[in-house]
């Protein structure tokens, strides 16, 4: 291949950073696919360093060693959440969304890429700092929130079922007890799913008394294995006594009023 | 702000147009992002557009009039395909996946952000071309790669449950009797979910006798939209007569051996 630009080899290295959030890329992965010294390659790394840094885009990391390389995490700025848990606010608050029971229907933005791609990466940035192993869902709406945040951290995602299917071989299944209807329900696990002494983050749509979040605490302690961080899209702040304190949610729920309109604010760590 | 150099601002469009694909993005969205003219935006983008297409990354539209901008749509050249398909039947053909009755254990391998994002790619190419509205899925395991299908495509997701919920409102549900069993399921849609009339394609993580496939055609035709498209991750071509003749698979799976070896090839298409 013949040698290309320093703007050439920007864009090839800004879209493969982008495109691999918290995976660990040698230098000579770049050096082979440029064809150039690593010396360079390292030049143009510095120059999509600071103007990822200096635009609040994000993060490079340097990891030194045999299997060192360079890593990109993703970021997003203060004002841009904060824009984006306003927005979501704003979709949210449709009433044409409420549905009988006084339920809110969220399923198209649940599965929405440009709501949930953006949704992926404030949580993913909360839980940066947390050396996770694993993201952790239950079926099936918040999976591809989940499945986002799991791509940002650069980890797999995990997904309990409600029930046990046969292509999942041996299966751990718990009961808990939803905090809100206080009825029984069930999940389980594929015993194949998960590594002994994970951490992990639970990521959910929606939150009401936090009684799926007890549950995955449960099911992961049948694996010997930590929660330790949980984060929510939606969280109904209007719920009684929550069954877990410690979460970070993007947007609040406080319920539908007499004349039908739903109020929802972004949390108070996004206002 | 001050201003930007042109690398500064190539690696800000690189970014903005990886994370967006297929959305189209006004050269005013850039300019005041940038801080630049429009003529140097576009200057930029050409230069952006050229590496892009050169190495494969994918391309750049220019789409006119008032609402117009530039687009990008990923790409992968088809040796990368190609030994994508390959590495992931050599991932596939581990023995420790057999679970009893021969069953293959995959949903690791359809909740791994790196696969599955690859994977995504790949399919939205086969349908970048069909003007889509909708890419649908059946929960569960195929939601993450559908996702990434409908993400890549600039469209919503739909996901059609197998059970109905108070949170739907009104639901339609279809029965369908499985390719290979003959049993008769349910699948159910949120009369809200989608606008009459639409073009639809459907990914899924495994087709058997293609009787999900069947079922989605009615569950459309229900809401009279049109299925144009099927896209599935693994293709058990060991199955009897399918259902369906027209789709795209990535790798073929052809059964277990008396020695209980795993037969997987890459599809025809990325052989």
């Amino acid at each position: 291949m013949e040698k290309l630009t320093r703007n050439n080899r920007i864009v090839v290295v800004t879209k493969i950073l982008t495109e691999n959030p918290n995976k660990v890329i040698g230098l000579s992965t770049f050096a082979e696919k440029l064809n150039a010294a690593k010396s360079t390659i390292s030049e143009d790394i510095l120059i999509v360093r600071k103007v990822m840094e200096k635009l609040n885009l994000g993060s490079i990391e340097t990891i030194a060693g045999a299997a060192g390389g360079i890593k990109f995490i993703p970021g997003m700025s203060m004002d841009e959440k904060k824009s984006f848990a306003l927005e979501l606010c704003e979709m949210l608050k449709d009433k044409k969304r409420i549905v009988p029971g006084n339920y809110i229907y969220m399923t198209d933005v649940m599965f929405d890429p440009h709501v949930i791609s953006k949704a992926g990466v404030i949580l993913a940035s909360s839980f940066a700092d947390k050396d996770i192993d694993y993201v952790v869902t239950v079926e099936t709406k918040g999976i591809p929130l989940a499945y986002e945040v799991a791509k940002n951290l650069g980890v797999q995602l995990i997904t309990a079922r409600r029930d046990t299917k046969i292509t999942e071989g041996s299966t751990v299944t718990i009961n808990y007890v939803s905090g809100t209807s206080g009825r029984i329900q069930q999940m389980s696990l594929s015993k194949k799913t998960l590594k002994p002494h994970s951490r992990c983050i639970f990521i959910d749509d929606f939150m009401k008394g936090g009684g799926t979040a007890k549950g995955i605490v449960d099911l992961l302690g049948e694996f010997e294995s930590e929660l330790i961080g949980i984060g929510i899209l939606i969280d109904n702040i209007g719920s009684e006594k929550k069954l877990v304190t410690d979460y970070t949610a993007i947007v609040d729920f406080l319920g539908v009023n007499d004349d039908g309109e739903i109020s929802m604010i972004p949390s108070e760590k996004f206002r």
